[in-house]
């Protein structure tokens, strides 16, 4: 009896096809439509350029490009050409990223016009890294050669992937400590696309529109997940809420990707007019999602998948089923097949509705951090993937996200999750944006501080404004949780790529202009 | 480093189901729908009652089933309980039937009020196996229990499968020599699944409508495909033109698969009307389908899908892309994802549109047969099953399946493909049902013979007629090709349960009546 190969190799997803449908659109970026035959092709060529820079198996390839068909050819062309890609945030400062490129041991650093001036100190501290450009010298720089000007057509191209070979290691954005990437294989990302498509399904005419950075996690996922269907990847150079819109409403996306403040402002500039019926799906990710907006999205009866996701688990994780939406409105859902989640306090599950930390576990679980063995035995154990966030199941199994663990605040001995209160604040009608940190506070440990945006805010704020903020808050949470002190902030939070909140730099913002609170003087 | 574990375990996905989308439509049969939480239930009391006869992992569950939803159950319980399934054609004879559970090693053969009878000598023959029905004991006999009369409930049930178990075997309808049982696994059913939504899509409203027998690959695959997407499986009791076409008109069916007697059925009963355009696939299997029938769906809007799959292949292994459903017409498409398909003759790959043996590789190919390790040895080489069935593939990798190898008629030295054949027959309007074989002859080896239904064929046929399909025979074909004789026969052709015309039976029936043919004389 011959036995079954163990793991089943995965045939190249674009060059599938471009046997079978090579006609069909693929990728739609910089103006231009590739089918997935031109696609297949210029894939081809891409990874041929690699070869020609001695790129060859198991090597890895540093991108810090802009969204762009240049990015989407270099994630498809690294896999083809067997190489593990290392997608760097564009917004790193030159040390940060300087310091990543080192740690993946990256043989090249993709660039493009507008980040080759960002990898000056890596080109000067790692000589021996070649950088390479996408974009035009004179665009560039004179001394940076570009990517296209070597070619090796005998570099061996990979047509069939090993599940475990290591696609990419993506640098998380932590906001304690340094970055560690986390190794996403092959494997990880074909199971992240059935998955999702066993909860969503896949319509062969599907349209997914990649609007964040393709450096992260949510958008290389898109852009793979879409090859592996066969479907149309559409993908915007940067997140524009207008072209967003024209994007459902004119070419037919079907699905988008979205974090909060993304999709709040795309609802704004849609002025509550209704978006046409081939939208079928509203990923909603990033963080907890205050009711107001579900509600909102709900009446305009735009389709709101909430999800939970990390980098160390390839995207999505737990989404909710769109015929939940509304049933389970404020929750992830379920983990998507066939992971587990599970929610741990002191090494036992928790009862129903009450918070620990959330474990992962099944084939989205990367397979750990690069170079990184003891963090990756003390984060992944038994198979279980620790995440640090905190949330809650309720007797159905549905996953509510509370926060991040490093953002708890105790406070008096009871715990606060920041995402509670800032729904709370986010379901007052004035209220447009809002984050909450712990300080540290003489008294009780630590106390609830609130940074809050208001719509049309006046430059100078009534001082009423934040006495009927925190009634409000009051009538909806236990005192502790009510924030001691609701700032009001004219400029936009600050947030990550992903368009989390930064805590961690409010935080900062504020131990700098205030010192130790203390309560008493409160 | 924790390591992934590979296989990859599948969560059991009526479970996976009943706790996302527990009110979701699972099962429509016997006149019931059953939602997922429902299915669920029914599910695990029907393994409680397997386990209630002492059936657990590993042991085989031989099935005499009518379709219905007593055979749903049957087939989704045996799974939970781990035990393998034995799915038996209910048109065998009884020595037959017999054979096969001997050779199966069965524990227990569940049988209905219609098969109780059949399963006579199977009991009598091997004292030790339960027989126990589904149906009552009046309805049935007073000797054999029901099966619902034992229950344990401290069986052990899985709930996540390992992709290696075997899931079922299924014996081989074989035009020569014994049946052989080919042990299909949970990865095959998976991978089938999942190969087929890459091509077709999957909506998480469809329906998919089993109007063939669940005892064979077509229907079983459709039941647990169904299942393994969270959709709704619509089982007939058997076919039935009309009520086939009422689930399409009124029903909400959107995927519906057939074989080629049953879709002309079908569309003479529609009378031309055009179907919904909820109807989004019809999957067209069981051999290969003349162009009119073809160019008839076409002008009538029919998204038909041709597919080429077998029994060791868990169903379709290739099937056409609905938007290539024109631009190749007549051929089956290409390898469903990630398998592959070669065409081979004296061990070497044919060129494009040469006949060949097609060969099969990927994770839909069988674990081997039951019991049998030389011939599973024999059939499957490197990976590679040799499926016996001729085909060709053109130069963009398109499969044209011409024959199954033991119908291959030579005829003085040349091949004649008994499809191509009939497809002639078929192409001429007054023909209903074509069959083509070859006889023994003794100047040429093989002669080639074939018989024909006419629409509306009156008693006596003018023998003009046979002359006329003669000649349009002979102006689509090469001489060789050309029937020799023609039989007009005014009963339906003989058919396996899947909708294959029986070649052996009508050769059978020639040698019966004529004794060789021979050439001078005709």
């Amino acid at each position: 009896m011959t036995p079954l190969p163990e793991p089943v190799p995965l045939t190249d997803w674009i060059s599938y096809r471009a046997a079978n449908t090579p006609s069909r659109p693929a990728l739609v970026a910089d103006g231009r439509t590739w089918t997935y035959a031109e696609l297949d092709a210029d894939v081809t060529s891409t990874a041929q350029m690699l070869g020609g820079w001695g790129i060859k198996e198991n090597d890895r390839v540093a991108m810090l490009l802009n969204n762009g068909a240049g990015a989407a050819l270099l994630i498809h062309a690294t896999l083809r050409i067997g190489a593990t890609l290392v997608p760097l945030n564009v917004r790193l400062g030159a040390a940060e990223l300087a310091w990543q490129i080192a740690d993946s041991h990256a043989q090249l650093l993709v660039v493009d016009g507008r980040t080759v001036k960002l990898a000056e100190r890596t080109r000067a501290e790692q000589p021996d890294l070649i950088v390479v450009s996408i974009d035009d010298p004179a665009a560039s720089e004179a001394r940076c050669e570009r990517l296209d000007s070597r070619t090796s057509r005998d570099a061996t191209l990979h047509f069939a992937h090993d599940p475990n070979a290591v696609l990419a290691i993506i640098y998380t954005s932590g906001t304690t400590g340094q970055p560690k990437g986390a190794m996403l294989t092959v494997g990880n990302f074909w199971w992240s696309a059935i998955g999702s498509a066993l909860n969503l399904g896949t319509h062969i005419d599907d349209r997914w529109l990649a609007c964040m950075p393709l450096f992260h996690v949510g958008g290389l996922s898109i852009l793979l997940r879409s090859a592996i269907y066969g479907i149309t990847a559409v993908v915007h150079g940067g997140f524009d809420a207008v072209a967003a819109n024209r994007a459902l409403d004119e070419d037919g996306v079907t699905i988008i990707s979205v974090v909060l403040i993304m999709l709040q402002r795309m609802l704004d500039a849609h002025e509550d007019r209704p978006y046409p019926s081939s939208l079928r799906c509203v990923l909603l990710g990033g963080g907890p999602a205050p009711q107001p907006v579900l509600e909102r999205c709900a009446r305009l009866g735009i389709p709101v998948s909430q999800t939970y996701g990390l980098t160390e688990t390839t995207s999505q994780v737990a989404t909710l089923t769109p015929g939940d939406a509304l049933r389970k409105l404020g929750t992830a859902g379920r983990a998507i097949y066939p992971n587990e989640i599970r929610v741990v306090m002191d090494d036992k599950d928790t009862p129903a509705g009450e918070p620990g930390e959330i474990l992962v576990r099944g084939p989205v679980v990367m397979a750990g951090y690069a170079g990184r063995p003891e963090v990756t035995e003390r984060t992944i154990v038994d198979g279980w993937l620790h995440t640090g966030d905190v949330g809650t199941l309720d007797a159905d199994g549905y996953l509510r996200v509370l926060d991040r663990r490093s953002d708890l605040i105790v406070t008096g001995g009871e715990n606060v999750y920041p995402a509670e209160v800032e729904a709370a604040l986010l379901s007052h009608p004035s209220v447009v944006e809002a984050a909450v940190i712990g300080i540290p506070d003489t008294t009780w440990g630590q106390c609830v501080i609130a940074f809050v945006r208001l719509s049309d805010a006046p430059d100078g704020v009534d001082p009423s404004t934040t006495d009927e903020l925190r009634v409000h808050c009051r009538t909806l949470l236990a005192g502790y949780k009510t924030p001691r002190d609701i700032r009001i902030v004219t400029a936009p939070l600050p947030r990550t790529a992903s368009g989390k909140v930064q805590r961690h730099v409010l935080r900062k913002r504020l131990t700098q202009t205030d010192g130790p609170a203390s309560s008493t003087a409160r």
